[in-house]
């Protein structure tokens, strides 16, 4: 089956229209009709070559939300007309103990990536900048009805991302979290810290985004180019999410958290972390990290977006924006992510 | 009361005997008749310097066990003759949210340290090197009667310091703990974490130890300076146990984690770790440091070495010979602690 998409022809080329192979739907398949699909940092990554060679064409796009067409006779989980997701998965071994844990992301042979990894039938993946998806239902998620299907389609990659650190270390009433960056993980995070009833504080270097961090719950703001504030933050969170793809002082970082307190990162900085080791003994401090996050608790962090009336803040675009929209994200000017609408593509 | 001791007169000179005022039996004070004074690294750390200025002449020693002599009217904690130790720290503030949680070693004042620290009526404090030594009974912990007691006096320093971070990530049954370095941390960090039901690996540097290593209760021995040992054992433990107070490669010790595994530095090395932030976030894991243990955990941790025969090995030595100790800790020439025979200060 031959869908229209959008893909990049080569590395560091624009992307364009094109049409890409989808298998025909296997017993444990589910083809999926897309109807958003989120743009994330890591597309505009992949396809520029930074994060290694890739198969090319190829079709970006994780955060995915569309209606289920047909299924494999095995499905039972998903039938025809459901709200569906997917996300950065598709695929992973499901033998190994971080498999059977429901944290396919830590797959120990690597999980099956939605786009520009090998499949099991060592085909390239191709992601959902398309109209149709066909793929493994074990990583296909329920998206619930109370959820808005275009703002629910960046959760699927920003919102996991930023609640699984939350989740994992503790995020919830009388803890302290800090959120640093206010772009698409960080204002999801923001959001998903102030509904599991932390109290939030935004670190972040654009000062004209103050008003939108308390629209989205946060309880304070701090100016993160300003060392005046974390003199003021010392000792202060529990836990640190930090969104920020750049190299910030990760000892300055490690400062603001209490005893016991944890530093994840979430971004992906380029060059290593310098750290200071009494900074972390002297306080018992965590530094660790969290990628994305594992099936059965992608389907918690819906269900819980769908109780809280959480989503992202989007803007819509049409697929010929694509390119745009990359140029709009490298300058951090998106409030706070752009989801293409999949008719587009058609 | 003027007391015997041997004192470093100043930064970096050979220790002498001398004598040092202890101050009177205050109403919470105990009056310890001292034993045995184990040497720690840093107590050579201190006298050369090399962890900042400090107050001259200096009674190194934090790994005290002796006997009460005489207690205040509202000690009921302790009483003479009882066998008792002290540890790194004789005081703290006592109000702090670290302090009411037993965690005086992470006061946010900062503890009163046994020796070189201001004390609470702004003298410096002198260590355990001495006949005799007046502590608050806050401080002052019980020596169960099961344990040799110069065989005991390293629990109190390298005991709790590797006791804290097994006991927080889990060290026991079904788990399996890394300890970095065999030498007075480490020894105890075998012992421990063996007796606490972890699967047990020591890496060292030093293959003459790997007889040790297995009768102190490892089940496997690896060379830390061979990377086939690295390549073997990558994603194998949930718990390292660093004790090498030397620049190691941070990143190839979270390589040898699995997922949420987690790397306790226990050791102080001097410059800063170089992290791999993708080698933290791949598999959730944890980076983070430890020092010493509060006052109830170092109770407990001497009552778990008595109900499980563990104490440090240890070479009794008198004072005269300890300058030359301090040169063989340099030369890590110690099975595996030093310990004087306080005796020998009279």
């Amino acid at each position: 089956m031959r869908v229209n998409a959008y893909a990049a022809p080569a590395e560091g080329l624009p992307l364009g229209p094109t049409t890409v192979e989808r298998r025909p739907v296997g017993p444990e398949d589910v083809l999926i009709a897309v109807e958003y699909a989120g743009i994330c940092h890591s597309d505009i990554h992949t396809v520029r070559g930074e994060w290694g060679p890739k198969p090319y064409p190829l079709v970006p796009g994780h955060e995915i939300v569309g209606t289920v067409v047909e299924v494999g006779p095995r499905v039972t989980a998903h039938r025809a007309g459901d709200r569906v997701g997917v996300g950065c998965m598709v695929g992973s071994c499901g033998r190994c103990a971080p498999c059977a844990g429901g944290d396919q992301q830590y797959c120990v042979d690597g999980p099956v990536f939605t786009y520009g990894s090998a499949d099991r039938d060592g085909r390239a993946t191709q992601g959902g900048y398309a109209t149709h998806l066909v793929v493994d239902a074990g990583f296909v998620l329920s998206v619930p009805a109370a959820l808005d299907p275009a703002a629910a389609a960046p959760l699927l990659c920003a919102g996991i991302t930023t609640y699984a650190p939350l989740r994992r270390w503790g995020a919830g009433p009388g803890r302290r979290v800090a959120v640093v960056g206010l772009g698409g993980l960080g204002h999801l995070a923001v959001k998903l810290a102030h509904a599991l009833g932390a109290e939030v504080t935004v670190l972040s270097r654009s000062p004209k985004k103050q008003e939108d961090a308390r629209r989205l719950g946060a309880d304070h703001w701090f100016d993160g180019s300003d060392p005046a504030a974390f003199a003021e933050l010392a000792g202060r969170f529990d836990l640190i999410v930090n969104t920020v793809s750049a190299d910030l002082d990760t000892n300055a970082l490690l400062g603001l958290l209490t005893l016991d307190g944890v530093l994840a990162n979430v971004g992906a900085a380029p060059g290593p972390m310098q750290v200071d080791g009494h900074r972390l003994g002297s306080a018992r401090r965590v530094l660790t990290g969290s990628m994305i996050g594992g099936i059965p608790q992608t389907q918690e962090m819906l269900d819980f977006c769908a109780a809280h009336g959480i989503a992202a803040d989007v803007e819509l675009i049409p697929a010929e924006h694509i390119n745009a929209a990359y140029e709009r994200v490298l300058a951090s000017d998106v409030h706070y992510r752009f989801v293409i609408d999949a008719a587009t593509f058609a």
